[in-house]
């Protein structure tokens, strides 16, 4: 049973249908399809704003875009230092950014806070040309501690990037599931927070590969968010086949839903957690990600049971358990069963 | 009825079969699934040979993640003047090898010659640290004019990179087209003949989105390759789906039947054109695509007519006619009814 | 008798002299000393404009980092095949633009022309974000073939670019000579005829080691290119050095008295050149660049003489003088005798 | 009276001396000059050893591109977190090295540990090409704290790195204060003690701008160093005068001399601070450079009795003195009576 990462579920079957219908005769190339050209229009629906949106097929091409258009290539991105960003993507940023330095940042559960932000803006930069130039803040929604950053948190951080003059860029790998914990509108905890452009990401959320950068209120940065994605070779000619998925996965909301599903199950895995013995929460769970303290005797045992996770690297008694929309509920009971040793 | 582009046909119901099929459960996550774990073995059948794979979604990336990896980023890229990859790829090649520079050399019928490259090779780089470095040869096959390099051609060409150090890079976006047209196996039009990395092309043949990278005797490469494709947002967690593409194509042989699909429309269309009047063939017709010469009145008139087809840039009396595997007999036949005049 | 190159020559005496004045005491370090802040005040009373200057001490770093600031890395850069941008800085534009792509248009005389740079770019980037974009067109004065652009030919060149929207560059690793040539005052052939940003070159002409960009009109390209000037470790910290050099060529016109010496030379080796028998000028001679068609016994027979200079790559018959201030009046004379056969 | 930082001093007159002897006359261009042929074996009898040089005019270039050639685009470079290529370089390492990353490690006095260094290294990297890829350790001698490795810490240093495959690299802007104060030969603290590349720094010890790599046993490095200082603008046309001034340091030791003259300076001053109420030193003072801990209003005294320093960014009660071989006894002399208050 896989709870080693959303991103090893299969797609949703709507997802599939999505693709046999959009495969019905020609379309135009290189995401001028007519799946493409509605992108706009259904996002603003979504975001309950004018937006603009960027399809792109993997979310470390989306951020690395999104960073390298509103970074210099002697500019700093500030982010936590648990982020994708900096840790996981294997330098996509500072390639897409041509250089631009990573400063991460530390913060309780995964989270930025607004004066250690500050902090590190102020701090950084004093010498003009001598040191990079903090140009970016990036969050992570879900972060990557399986926690979500409150409203009034995304304002906070917000208000303090742009009383300095840098945009925030959301990673939003695991969006979905924030908006489903946080249960307010995609547009409460975006651009109405100071969001300017959102990493949206639907393929650990069901999807085959599927996501797209949504830009609120940066028509500017349009043009080279494109000519990035051309040059990294993200420009699909049958870029139809993401833009359909897209599509399904906004349909009755069907991208809440899938989110809830997970996160669900993590709730309820969480919840087993605090109640059994020999175990315990490393961090609040609010998405579909949970992280265990137990003795890696204890963990050992959950793998011998087919039980597939990652262990926190350097950390052998922490153990990262992930679902997602298509793990079961009798996946989750038989692994909370063998977590309560009942 | 669209003969703009291989690129806008949809992709073969095979491949939806296929997605279908990689659907099923959990499968690990970047490129560790069963699917992309039988590339190897699997090409190294087609191919006769032991080779290397590596998969990727877009031909402009695997381009550009061969050139970069061979390359320095000194290096000079020696190339048809119509190559896509110094033309069409938005600097793609330039972005991932950090600057390379590509040398364009002229060529009749879209082929570079043996003597006009050593002479290229053999002029550039006298100055040493003052000029660029020539360092690869890349050819494409079939060319970007619609015609094919024989064995014989692609050996002497390989002979003159070898010769002087550089080894030789083959842009297969329409391979299988080659292949078929020359009846011979892909073993002897590519490494028996010299070819040391091919981007390997299915999208424009039926695919949704899957190319790879096919590696010969090189197997130093491979880590740079994964690098770069990691950095580039081109390691897709869920791989399954790309590699499980390629492998339905292999199946039975159905990439070769596609590819013979398209060229058999292509040279009824090329015998009609040359039977015609007011019309002429502007390249030789040995692969998918046909450049026909005519009055700008006559292929306005076409177009009218609900026939989509690209005008070559700066020469109006110059279009592009491109068959794919869905073509269908009856668009062939009623374009070439629309181009006799009958 | 060194006609290799002006690279070759001595520095002024006038060079040491001010480098030994500005050597008392301490300064401010990284371009804050009372040197490099006199820059912009000097050289805005020479160009008789309010113009900007950026300390660089090679050649290489100033073109490669005005047409980095000017170009995005998707960008094209305009220029002539001859181009020292194109063909003799080993990819330094492309490194510093982070891969921008040099497009060498032909020319007689090592001139664009007008027409031709207006097709080319018209002709470019008609593919959107497929192809490079036109961004920049670069003019070398005085050019690789030794010749000058006339104030007139620079404004044609300066009304194509800017009816196009791209700013014009002007290389002027020889600028001194140029100037002299057209007799004319330097704002004339630049910000009067369009000239957006100057590679000011001293170093050939008598410097040790000091070149700058002057900006004109262009505030917004300050910040980038210091910060580019940074990166690239082109910020001295003792930039004291660079600074006093530039502003003692200044004084009292030096360096236009300099240039204005090679200039004479090169005239006279001309001169002496159409009148001999058995070679003749391969291009006009509008500055200190003698190119002179001959014979290879000839050509040989001059370097058994003891005469040094470049043959140029792939031409045995075509041979290039480049006469300095530091030519003697009997080194011409001498090497004017061997010419022609006295 | 200046302790702002040796790179405002001025260059020593035997420098001036050596400028002027190299203006005789023409002299090849581009580093094959007769001062630039020497620079090996020159180097190669002051180390001891067979070692390969690569005159370059910063340090900051020097720096990145020693680390460009060793770290793969998607390494990473392990230093202190006060290292200069870390914090002062404006991006540089990053720039030369297409985006390598700067991994920054706490360590007492300015100095990583082999401990923390090894812990570091062996964390990174664990996930494969989803992280960058430790690829070089860099240390900085003397510190940017004005502390000085050990021999047997370098060694140890090194032993950490060479057991896991990465080489050392020392950034020497400050190489001569090191050897004074340690007392050894350079060869002891360098590539006997396991450095494979050390940038050699003689700007800030008197020169005007002399840098050079020494490179000790890896002649594979020697094109890629030579093609990325071409490519960065730094393969001077006149480079006689950077290889001159190089030359005339090494001559009877004058480089050793004025370190010591300046690392002197530092020492009266450290033990004037240590006798002194009020004010005590934050750093061991082992070079040329005294961090001085002081009431901001005393700071602020010193500061209005016009003596010139920097504050340490972020801390109003830490001040950095630094001397220079130009700084005169009588300066240190009334700076340590205006400290000590008497």
């Amino acid at each position: 049973m896989n709870f080693k990462s959303d991103n090893e579920a299969p797609a949703h079957p709507a997802i599939l249908e999505a693709l046999a219908e959009a495969n019905q005769g020609f379309a135009t190339a290189y995401s001028e399809d007519r799946y493409s050209n509605r992108l706009n229009e259904r996002f603003s629906e979504v975001f309950e704003t004018d937006c603009r949106v960027v399809p792109i097929s993997t979310g470390t091409a989306a951020n690395s875009i999104a960073l390298a258009e509103i970074s210099p290539p002697w500019g700093a991105v500030l982010c936590h230092e648990n982020a994708h960003i900096h840790n996981d993507e294997g330098g996509a940023p500072e390639f897409y950014s041509h250089g631009a330095k990573l400063v991460a940042l530390a913060g309780d559960n995964g989270r930025l806070t607004p004066d250690s932000l500050a902090a590190a803006i102020d701090g950084a930069g004093v010498h003009g040309v001598h040191n990079v130039k903090p140009s970016v803040v990036s969050i992570t929604q879900a972060t990557e501690c399986g926690t979500v950053y409150a409203i009034g948190q995304v304002q906070a951080i917000a208000e303090v990037a742009h009383q300095r003059g840098l945009p925030l860029h959301m990673d939003g790998a695991r969006f979905a599931n924030a908006v489903v914990s946080l249960g307010c509108s995609p547009a409460d905890v975006t651009w109405r927070a100071g969001v300017d452009v959102l990493s949206f990401g639907l393929t650990k959320n069901g999807a085959l590969n599927a996501e797209a950068l949504v830009v609120f209120g940066h028509d500017e940065w349009l043009e080279g968010m494109q000519r990035r994605r051309k040059r990294g070779g993200h420009l699909l000619s049958k870029m139809r086949y993401v833009s359909a998925q897209l599509l399904a996965m906004l349909e009755n909301d069907l991208w809440l839903e899938l989110a809830g599903t997970a996160n669900d199950h993590a709730a309820r895995l969480a919840r087993t957690i605090e109640a059994a013995d020999g175990c315990s929460l490393h961090w609040p769970v609010e998405a579909n990600e949970v992280f265990v303290r137990a003795e890696p005797e204890k963990l050992a045992d959950l793998k011998s049971r087919g039980f597939e996770f990652h262990i926190w690297p350097g950390h052998n008694d922490l153990a990262r358990l992930v679902c997602s929309w298509a793990t079961s509920e009798e996946q989750v009971a038989e692994l909370a069963r063998a977590i309560s040793g009942r």
